[in-house]
C-alpha cells in the first residue's frame, strides 16, 4: 500500500514536470520570438534616436504584463524603469540589465543585417541556417539565435517577461515586489547612472539587487557573482623634439619620447607583471575560506592558456580568480612615430601610452592613479595636464601630459551575505548541478552607484551562454539558455526567503 | 711709375672681375631656365617612368657638353654615367648626385603643382610670386625657385652642367678628368648601388669622389663634408594573448606586449641618452686635434635647441658636432592596441618598436645589431624571424621576433687628407670666408660602397641653401646658392692639385 502510494505520488511528479517542461518549451518559444522582434530594433547607443525606439517598445511589453512604467531622464540617455504594484510585506528585488549594444559592423558579420536574427544549428564545423519554422515542431537547446544583443543584453530582458508571462500561468505567487531598471548606455559606461542613482533612490529603493548581464561560467553550470572590478583609465604622453626630426640629423642629441615613455612604464611592473609601484595592492587580503572559494571554480587553466596561446601568466595571483583579486595596470595602447612598412627615419615628437586600471574594493581610483602620478615623478619627470607650451619646454626637461578617465567602481557583496546562500540553494534545487561562485569577475558593469549611494547588496546571476561573442561580430544566444534563464527567475520571483 | 702700373693692374682685376661677374650672372640666369624644365620631369623613384623620362632629358644635357653618357642598368633602377674624353696625364674626379626626389603631396604645397617651378620674393613674413621675366634686368639672390628637387638634388646637377658651360666660354682649362654619376633611386636609399659600383668598378674608376647633396652649414658659409653616418633598422614585435583580450577578463594574468616591449627598451640606454649596450661605443676615440675640429664648427646650441624646442640635449656627446661622431639608437616608432580616442579596453596581442641605429666607421652596422640582439636575449628573451607558431608559444614564455633592415655603412675621410686641404684652400679663396669642416654628418648618403669598393677618399660639397625645406613641402632653392654653385664648381674643375 505505502509502495502504491509512493509510485503514485512519483508519477505524480512526473506528470507534473513533464506539464512544467511543456509550459516552459512554449514560453522558450515565444521568448525566441520576441527577442527576434526586440533584436530587430537598431540598439547603437551613439545614436539616441535608436535607445527611444527601444523605449517605446519596451513600454510597451512591460505594460502588457501590468508593470508601471517610467521614462527616468539623466544627464545622458534616458532610464526605462518598470515595476510591479507593491506589497509592502514583501522584500523588494531591484533587476538591473541594459538594452543597448555595441556599434555593429556588418561586413564582419556572417549575415546580412546583425539586427535580424538568424537561426543556425551546428553540423561538425559549420553553421547551418533554419528557418522559425523548424522550431514548430521541436527547439532543439544546441541551436543559436545570431545577432546583435541577444546575449547582451536583450535576451535577458525577454527572458525576464516570459518569466512573468510563465508565473501567472502557472498561478504561482511573487515572493518579491519586484522593479526592474533598464540601461540605454552600458555599452558608452553609463556615465549618467551615479547621479541618475542619487536622483531616484526612493523609486530604486529595494532589499536586493540582481544584474543579468555577462555570461555564466565557462564550465556552463549555473553561475552566482557576488561583484566585478571597477575600472578608470589614465594617458602618458611624453615629448622629444616639437616637431619629428631627422634621424640623422637628431638621433643622439634630440631626446626620444619613445624611450622615455619606456622607461617610465618598465619600471611600472616586474618581468611577472606584479606592480612595483609601492602602495599598488595596499589593503588586500584573502582569507584562507576565501582562498577556497576561488579555487572551488571549476576553470581549467590549461584551456585558458590554450585559448589564449600562452604559456606562462602573470604571477599577480597564483590562478586566474585569485588574479582577479588585484587591481591591474594594463597598457591598452602605445603610439609613437610609426611602425611597419610606414616606418620613417625620424626622431618622434610624442610617445603616447594608454593605460586601464581595474580596480578591487580595497582600490580606490583615485588613489591608484595618484600612486601612478608618484611614480612618474619619481623617474624624474615633471605631470602637466595639458601639452606644455613652449615656455614650459624651455624652462624644464622630461614632460608628461597625463589625463585621467573618471572612475567606475568596483564592488563586492560577501560571499557570507544570506541572500548569496539563498540563490546558491535555489540554483542547486532547480538544476541539480554545483554552483559555481564568482567572488569577483574581472570585467566592469557599471552598477557599483546602487550598492555605494544606495547600500543595496547586488549579485550578478548571468544567463546566456559563456561563447555568446560578445561585444563581437556574430554574437549569438543558445536556446538551451533560454530555458535556464526562464527557470532561474522563475525560481528567484517564486522562492520566498527562507526557503 | 711703380704707383701708375699698381692702379693699372689693380683696375685691370676689377674689370675682369666685372667681367666674370657679369658672365656668371648670365650662366646663373641660365641655370634658373634649365633647373625650371628639369624640374618640370616628374621624379618620384616609386614610379620607374618618371625615372627613365629623366635619363633622356639628361642623356641629351650632357651630350651636349661633349659627354660621353651611358645608361647602366641594375638590379633596381638604372644608373645614368657621364664622362669627358679622359687625359691620362690628369688625375680624374667623380662626382655623385641624384636626380629622384621625394614623393609630392600637393595638398600641402603652397602652388598647385610642385612640378611646375615657381619663382618668390620675401616681403616681411609673406613670399610673393614673380614672373621669371622679373629676373630679366637683374637676379636678387635672396629670391627662391619653389618645385621637388629644386635643391635635393636637380639644382646641382644643372648648376654642374652650366659649370661645364662656363668654363668653356671663359677659356679655361679642366684640371682634372671628368666622371659623373648620377643615382634614379637614392631617396629609395639606393638598394642596388653597392653591386653596380662592383660591377662597373672600371668605369666608375677615379682619384678623388665628391658629393653634392645635402645643405651648407646653416650659418651659410662653405662646407666640406668628410663623412655621413650609415644606417640600419631593426623592428621588434613583442606578444601577448592571440587575439586582443578582454582588459577586465585577462588585466593580470595575460602577459602585456606592451609592457614587456617597454623593459626590453628601456634598460637599452640610460636617462640621458646614452646606450648602456655593451660595446655599442666600442673603438671610437678622438683626438684633441679632432675635437678641436668638430668645436670650430660655428653651431649655435641655443638656436638648434630652440628651433626643436627642447632644453637639454642627449648626452652622448658633450656638445652637437661630438654627439654625431657615435652610433645612434633610436626608437622612431612604437605600435600596440589603439590610442586616443580609439583606446580600447583590451590587452593587446602584440607590441611593435622601430629602431633605427645610424652608423659610424668604427662601428659595423652587423656588429651593433648583434649586440641589440643579445640585449635582448639577456633580458629573457627569445628570438625568432617569424610570428612565433602556436606550437613555440605553447614551448616557451617571451618570444621577440626581430627583422632587421639592410646596412648602409657609414664612411668618413680623414680631415688630414690633402684634397681635403685642397678644397678648403680653394673655398677659401673663392669666397674669402671660413670654411666649415664637418667630420661627419649625422644622415646618410649612400656611397659609401664608392668608398668602400672602391677606395676612393670622398668629401661632400653641399651646394644648397640649408632652409630648403628637403623632403617637406616646399622645397626651394635660392637663387644666391647657384651664384655659389658655379663658382666653387668652376673652382674645384679648374684648380690644379698643389695649388
Amino acid at each position: 500500500m505505502r509502495k502504491q502510494l509512493l509510485i503514485c505520488f512519483l508519477m505524480a511528479g512526473l506528470w507534473s514536470q513533464a506539464q512544467d517542461n511543456a509550459l516552459i518549451k512554449t514560453q522558450v518559444r515565444h521568448t525566441i520570438d520576441e527577442l527576434v522582434e526586440f533584436v530587430a530594433i537598431p540598439n547603437d547607443a551613439l545614436n539616441p534616436s535608436d535607445i527611444n525606439r527601444n523605449i517605446t517598445w519596451l513600454s510597451d511589453k512591460f505594460s502588457d504584463r501590468g508593470f508601471n512604467t517610467s521614462v527616468l531622464p539623466t544627464d545622458g540617455l534616458p532610464l526605462f524603469f518598470a515595476a510591479l504594484p507593491m506589497d509592502s510585506k514583501k522584500p523588494t528585488l531591484l533587476f538591473y540589465m541594459h538594452f543597448d549594444g555595441q556599434s555593429v559592423d556588418p561586413s564582419k558579420w556572417d549575415q546580412p543585417d546583425p539586427y535580424k536574427t538568424v537561426l543556425k544549428s551546428r553540423s561538425g564545423e559549420q553553421w547551418q541556417e533554419h528557418p522559425f519554422s523548424d522550431l514548430d515542431e521541436d527547439i532543439p537547446y544546441d541551436w543559436r539565435l545570431y545577432g546583435r544583443s541577444t546575449s547582451d543584453d536583450k535576451g535577458p530582458i525577454v527572458m525576464f517577461l516570459n518569466t512573468i508571462d510563465l508565473i501567472r500561468k502557472t498561478g504561482q505567487d511573487l515572493s518579491f515586489n519586484v522593479k526592474i531598471i533598464l540601461d540605454g548606455e552600458e555599452e558608452k559606461s553609463s556615465a549618467p547612472l551615479p547621479a541618475a542613482v542619487v536622483q531616484y533612490r526612493e523609486l530604486l529603493e529595494a532589499d536586493y539587487l540582481i544584474i543579468s548581464d555577462g555570461p555564466v561560467h565557462v564550465s556552463g553550470q549555473p553561475t552566482i557573482v557576488y561583484g566585478c572590478r571597477g575600472i578608470t583609465s589614465m594617458s602618458l604622453t611624453t615629448y622629444g623634439p616639437i616637431l619629428p626630426q631627422h634621424s640623422g640629423h637628431y638621433g643622439n642629441y634630440a631626446p626620444n619620447p619613445g624611450m622615455q615613455l619606456s622607461q617610465i612604464l618598465a619600471g611600472m611592473k616586474d618581468s611577472e607583471g606584479r606592480v612595483l609601484i609601492p602602495g599598488y595592492y595596499d589593503g588586500i587580503e584573502l582569507t584562507t575560506q576565501e582562498v577556497d572559494v576561488l579555487k572551488a571554480v571549476p576553470d581549467d587553466p590549461e584551456q585558458i592558456n590554450r585559448a589564449l596561446q600562452i604559456r606562462t601568466p602573470e604571477k599577480v595571483g597564483a590562478f586566474y580568480q585569485e588574479a582577479l583579486q588585484y587591481p591591474s595596470l594594463n597598457v591598452r595602447g602605445l603610439s609613437s612615430g610609426w611602425v611597419g612598412p610606414e616606418a620613417r627615419t625620424i626622431v618622434p615628437a610624442t610617445a603616447t601610452a594608454e593605460l586601464d586600471l581595474r580596480l578591487v574594493p580595497e582600490s580606490d581610483g583615485a588613489r591608484l592613479k595618484s600612486l601612478v602620478r608618484k611614480h612618474i615623478e619619481s623617474k624624474g619627470y615633471r605631470i602637466t595636464e595639458t601639452v606644455p607650451s613652449a615656455e614650459m619646454r624651455a624652462s624644464a626637461d622630461r614632460w608628461v601630459t597625463v589625463s585621467e578617465g573618471s572612475v567606475t567602481d568596483a564592488f563586492r557583496t560577501s560571499l557570507n551575505h544570506p541572500f548569496g546562500a539563498h540563490l546558491k540553494t535555489l540554483l542547486t534545487d532547480t538544476f541539480s548541478q554545483p554552483v559555481v561562485q564568482i567572488r569577483i569577475m574581472g570585467g566592469t558593469v557599471p552598477i557599483a552607484p546602487f550598492v555605494n549611494a544606495l547600500e543595496i547588496p547586488a549579485f550578478l546571476l548571468p544567463l546566456v551562454n559563456p561563447d555568446n561573442n560578445q561585444h563581437s561580430p556574430n554574437e549569438n544566444l543558445k536556446l538551451g539558455q533560454i530555458d535556464y534563464g526562464i527557470r532561474t527567475l522563475q525560481a528567484i520571483l517564486t522562492t520566498p526567503l527562507g526557503e
